[in-house]
């Protein structure tokens, strides 16, 4: 076994490396760090490790035999990429609303100094000290709950009546989660999380300051079980496969708590909240909740909101006596996370006609403004995610993510860390369709052109496909190509969700140009190319200003939820305000969806940038 | 082992007697019966047992070698004697109350038939059935646990969305305990607790109907660890002594909890709701909270008042949803079983000015209207329940609840049972001071009148004493007697009680005479004669009319919380408007004190009819 050093993090272990597995994934496995921004695709270059004197990124390098690597102690690299990332997090609208928010986190430490009961002033304990909080809060019926109350006595005599009361905001109640001795204000901490079907996101929070301590994203351990949600809803109806499901996403949430609480020093004891947010899906089987009528006409979730738990009963780490806070979400289609991205751009809020798109496995897509909103999600299926093409792949290295073709048919293309190419990513066809149309290599159909005389353009024997990459060049010793199922699929995708957008815009009666912001969330969202999604048709020809990328709405959302005790309400008021369009009851949908499978679309007039 | 036939109820089992044992206590070891309704005084006569022949009583039935007790089936014997002894408990002033309460239990069933879900009615599940019963009972907000929705949508679906909800009313908020298949809506019930430190009394209510199906009454088995609170409190603080005489009163709710759902054939599945009133030191016991501090200056209780819990949480095995539900304090002294008095006897929604005496262990009072209440409890101590005198005991077999003394000087007993006697009870006590008073044997100091020439009155070489029952008279063979020191100790329980009436009068600055009603409550009360009770000065002397015992006040106020769900924030508004006196501290009151210790008291203007 040959043995090198890496350097991630504070650390002083090795780790085994197996063969064929990247570094990243085995110094997850052994604890050491979580996945980088990116989840682990390689892009965001933020886990960047020595080995044997050259710098590679860690999510990026496969171990060609078993390998023992040694994490010395010392280095803080991913501390201050931790840093930038969270950055990366708050910028443009999701930012300035973060600053507009008073801090009011819906936890909240009260110190309180009590009077000693005397003869004439007996008082019980527990009434004495809910008494001084209401006071000192400004509410006037906390309640709590009888752990509290069983040592309470001692406590207080023990600390001279000098304590600092846990309290936790619930929409209209206030309930006091614990009571520590003496003045314990100045630590407060918690945890938002997007849950989401392939990833899972979480940040360590100063509930004092408001500030990110650390942000870590995790591939999501129920992949095993199934990469999409039908798979999964599938699995969980096996004899202990909901426990198995929901067992898999808590480690993934316990691997965060323990990776950030950590590297950030930050004890357990002090963590008052967890405030999650995810689809549909994922909230059932997280809370081990029966999911299987989410997949069966007319596709009914068990529930669409939570009330507050204990974070240790649903399976959450921290603090014993912490709070567990759920996104309420609007239907099967429409989920907390929405909800939580509804929250963070501030749709709810605006008078202007806004749509927010949030694209990942499915492309939610909600209209409105403060008055109104009607949301959907487009079955855009898992094509933009590199799954179900012949060369399709997840955005990690070798991915071809940007293709030029030039008059002579061949392609210049920019793979994923620079490395020699393996296949085609989301944002790799969106150029490669681009091109291919620019070179009239497909017709506005998607066919490929028959008539071309290339040995580019052929005959697999079951269709026609155009090779990117001769299998001389390519890291894998094959052509990579797109074939005309691979563009069909495609096309299906893009098409789904530009004609929901315009799906929605009808039913309201409204038209492209009364949208005055148009935010795209989601983790496919970070390597988007807006111009050549227009120029494909996946999203309408309008002003580029209108567009604003926000990374990962449904964690801004958890966020500020966990840090404005307002938006508790007002979360519920926005899943109450929002309408949900089922597409495929709508009688012009089909037309629509028909009308966009062409690039950009059979009305060309709608696409003036691509004539 | 001798064996006979002994008819309890419907059972058939074999039941072993330990010699030494009474026939009631063996039953009740085995689970065969649970005590009857003196708590085993031998008073209520409700426990008659044919054995070999002739009737007895089996709790004044003491096995003299180890005994094997046939139980045959078929008897309903004990299962009448409960329908009577329910009728005990709701007469005068409490019948009047419950007959005019609006049945509305703090525990409702809603049957619901829902739409079923469509892709135009995609409205979740959990949204569906609270939608429809919100509805139905016209509430905002109803809240469920996790569990409720874990295998809701395939519980609705089974039943064809047509389900029974279980909604709990707290105070301000609405629960959905539990959903069950279909219309079950015909069968609810609850249990009403008494929780004392002496007895432990149940109540199994159908909720439908508001009938009492049984009562049971049983001697709490913490007396095991002590006959009072404060060795209880002392016991408490061993290594696993509070969870030990937790285990104990929950072991007797659940024995009362078995017989009464066995006899009526109620099953547990259908109670879903079980109301606790008991003293400050039993709620702390029973819920495990240390009650340290209730013993220790400034007397001050961990908590007053305790949330509405899962009942099985608490340790309460009914319905696994079913919730407990506990009447609230005002101070160590002035418990729940007092708020649960008050509530019963409309004390608090009574213009006039009105008296609850409940003389347990201690003497708690409440005086006041529907305007305000003042209370407090006199450290009476146990001596009219028979502790701490020569001759001493409990009102069981044997002992003297009657005597009349002639001009000889010779005393005429009546005994409970009608067995040779063995010691004084405290309704004997009570007669003996009357009957000493009347034949001047005693000053109305109490101390016995050395001047008298007869062998009745002696010194015994400590201090005096009279003979009321020679050794050969007896049945254990030595004499019975009163001594000084027996009538020093009866004159300060008295004393106490009387002298806490007047203080509380003085301390609101009302007389005697501005009392329209005085009630009398407790165990005790059962077999307090008044008019006595007034001629040694232990209540005053005004118009016998004012008076009315009502019984076990505790366990008839928890019943009628569990029926009428207005009354839970009723007990909150009662418990915040009484104002708890501190005797110890009031000025008057050790003047008070020392003045009622006398026959009947220093001030013989204040006793008209003892003159």
């Amino acid at each position: 076994m040959e043995e090198f050093k890496i350097h991630f993090k504070p650390q002083n272990k090795s780790i085994k490396v197996p063969k064929g597995t990247d570094l990243l994934t085995a110094a997850i496995k052994a604890g050491v760090v979580i996945a980088a921004a990116c989840g682990g695709e390689g892009l965001c270059g933020k886990c960047k490790v020595s080995v044997g004197g050259s710098t590679v990124l860690a999510c990026q390098t496969l171990a060609e035999s078993d390998l023992l690597v040694e994490v010395p102690k010392g280095s803080v690299e991913s501390h201050s990429a931790m840093k930038h990332e969270s950055e990366d997090f708050t910028k443009g609208i999701i930012s300035e609303r973060e600053k507009s928010l008073k801090l009011s986190p819906i936890i909240r430490k009260v110190y309180v100094e009590l009077s000693e009961p005397t003869q004439d002033d007996n008082t019980d304990d527990l009434e004495r000290i809910l008494r001084a909080v209401e006071l000192s809060i400004a509410h006037s019926r906390i309640t709590t709950r009888l752990s509290n109350i069983k040592h309470l006595s001692e406590n207080l005599r023990d600390s001279a009546y000098k304590v600092t009361a846990v309290v936790a905001y619930e929409e209209g109640s206030v309930e006091m989660l614990a009571v520590e001795p003496g003045d314990t204000t100045d630590r407060l901490f918690g945890f938002a999380f997007d849950i989401g079907t392939t990833t899972v996101a979480g940040q360590l929070i100063d509930l004092n300051s408001g500030e990110i301590l650390g942000t870590r994203i995790a591939f999501n351990k129920q992949s095993t079980y199934g990469s999409d949600v039908i798979t999964r809803i599938v699995y969980a109806s096996n004899p202990k496969g909901l426990d198995t499901l929901s067992e898999a996403v808590l480690a993934n949430i316990a691997d965060i708590i323990k990776d950030l609480s950590d590297s950030c020093r930050v004890n357990l004891s002090v963590i008052y909240a967890a405030v999650l947010a995810g689809n549909m899906t994922m909230m059932h089987l997280l809370l081990k909740i029966d999911p299987t009528n989410i997949r069966k006409a007319p596709y009914i979730p068990a529930a669409a909101r939570f009330c507050p738990m204990n974070a240790r009963e649903v399976g959450i780490d921290i603090n014993q006596r912490a709070s567990a806070v759920f996104l309420p979400g609007v239907s099967t289609y429409v989920g907390g996370d929405i909800v939580a991205g509804l929250l963070a751009c501030g749709l709810a809020d605006n008078p202007n006609l806004t749509l927010l798109i949030d694209i990942g496995t499915n492309g939610e897509i909600v209209l409105g403004n403060s008055e109104w909103m009607m949301g959907t999600a487009a079955s855009a299926g898992p094509a933009f995610e590199g799954s179900g093409l012949e060369c399709g792949m997840k955005a990690v290295k070798g991915a071809i993510q940007k293709a030029e073709i030039g008059v002579n048919l061949y392609t210049k293309v920019e793979t994923v860390w620079q490395e020699a190419p393996r296949g085609i990513c989301g944002s790799g066809y969106i150029d490669i369709l681009c091109q291919l149309l620019k070179r009239n290599i497909i017709h506005r159909d998607g066919k490929i052109n028959r008539s071309i005389k290339s040995d580019l353009v052929r005959n697999n024997g079951v269709n026609y496909e155009f090779v990117l990459v001769p299998k001389n060049m390519s890291a894998t010793g094959k052509d990579i190509v797109i074939t005309d199922d691979d563009i069909e699929n495609l096309k299906r995708s893009k098409g789904a969700i530009y004609s929901a957008i315009i799906s929605l815009l009808n039913k309201v009666g409204k038209n492209m140009s009364d949208i005055t912001k148009i935010y795209i969330a989601g983790g496919f969202g970070n390597y988007l190319n807006i111009e050549n999604s227009i120029h494909i048709g996946l999203l309408p020809d309008i002003n580029r200003d209108v567009y604003e990328f926000i990374g990962n709405s449904s964690l801004a959302g958890a966020r500020m939820m966990l840090l404005s005790r307002d938006l508790v309400a007002r979360a519920d008021a926005i899943r109450k305000n929002v309408t949900y369009l089922d597409l495929s009851s709508e009688p012009d949908y089909m037309d629509e969806y028909v009308a966009s499978l062409f690039f950009p679309h059979t009305d060309m007039g709608r696409f003036p940038s691509a004539q």
